[in-house]
């Protein structure tokens, strides 16, 4: 893996402030867990509500945490104004999402000036024993000067 | 597109019924809207805990709808006795997921003995109005004889 | 499909000017069968040479073709002056590609300021009827003001 | 990666005679430099016809190469009688190919009975130094007892 150096030297608070602001983190209960330069790790304990019909955990949910693993991987490199976008992603579900909690591990390929790439694997913790569930590769762009927390005092097209 | 024809008159019935398996489903808030032989449509109303740090649906969100819908598309054609595994996918986010609800439909390309191939698009609708939000391509395993839903009387690894 | 405007009323020519400068493309024998803005369709007559081990066109034929079609879909809505890219594409081969020729059709799906994306499907024709071989998914980035053209008096790091 | 033992003792010779008939791979000029179990290497040294318009190594070419060291590093753990297919591939094109040769490393991430999950890196070699040029994730499905070569006395569909 190359050697990545951060632009911003306060990125791991940075990339927790942003996982902060992700309601949809808090509403399947994920925790990150670790941020260096370039790489990213979240976990997620089970719950019932986060399964499939037959009590795995659900594919969006082993997807949703690729996808994070990557983008937060990629942000941990980019400038302390920009904020990064997922372009694209492929998973590959190797095994049943299950076990006491999940564990994704991201880390970048290639940070671009317009472009990263970041790959991810996603594992199913059983009695704390670590299995592959996922593998992902994703396309990341970097938007510059344009902050990761919506502007204060306006609210989201969602919201109004 | 082809023509598909279900090999189990009840496909519609019993799509419904695993969708109401899915506990995650409910945990977002997902609607079944429609399913045809070898297509399936899913609405997820606006919630403010399904999105990300600037007020968007979260990516992870948008794919997991994007997975659903070509699931259920491949599960519509399967056999009555069959389930159906995600293999892998690959989705591109075009737009922010955005407005009062998500749309996602799914659309199966080949159904094959071994694998299906299906593709989905998800829409952001912005009063009324629809916007291409996402586009994946997803291949699927049919599983012969393996129930959809868990035998009655056991426990999944994760409930023990 | 989204109705699609080339940026340059001379389009066409530049796509086919350009597929004569790839040499790789005179190499396999592919022929560009047609443009419209947003799309383009490029035929690979049958050689022995082409194929892989079962005497089907080899699987990196077929995905070539599908690039090309997502690129020159692409490089059809681009500016007179710009070039493109690919990022990155995902393929699948749904059956063998076989018969007297193979043809290959892209389109774009949305045309951004910073990327586009197409899609591909790639057909077998065997005497005269086309089967489904394959289908792709493409990230392209448009090059503004980048000639397609090396630059004329100047040798490719190749060459040198 | 995983520790992976090879069914077949003779799987290095096995697959470099399938290397042999893959008619595309002398087309293009490509070598297999190394198998092991689980594992392939394939070099290809620059050619002007295997490039695009800028002189760079056409992305199809590229995409070949990376689609056939993860088919042969699958290949590699399979059975004497079984042959492998590609089901699909994604590839992210990092950085032009380039340079006197492309030199495509495959892994095998997942051996399945029904499916092999393998993993690629094409490098671009300028002057001996390795540059990362594309990185690729594959699925790809055993053929149990499907030989790899065309049966002797029969002609393939297209050389008929």
């Amino acid at each position: 893996m190359p050697v990545l150096s951060p632009r911003d030297p306060d990125f791991a608070r940075r990339v927790a402030a942003s996982f902060e602001r992700q309601a949809f983190m808090r509403h399947i209960g994920a925790e990150l867990v670790a941020v260096t330069p370039g790489a990213c790790e979240i976990a997620l304990p089970y719950r019932p509500e986060l399964c499939q019909q037959h009590g795995f955990f659900h594919g969006g949910v082993v997807s949703t945490l690729a996808d994070n693993v990557c983008g937060y991987a990629a942000f941990s490199l980019a400038g302390a104004e920009d904020s990064i976008l997922t372009v694209e992603f492929k998973v590959n579900i190797l095994s049943p999402g299950q076990g006491e909690r999940l564990l994704a591990r991201g880390q970048v390929v290639k940070a671009g000036r317009t472009l990263t790439i970041s790959e991810a694997r996603v594992y199913s913790v059983v009695e704390g024993q670590e299995t592959l569930c996922a593998v992902a590769l994703e396309t990341l762009m970097p938007l510059a000067d344009r902050a990761d927390e919506p502007a204060t005092g306006t609210k989201s097209a969602q919201a109004a």
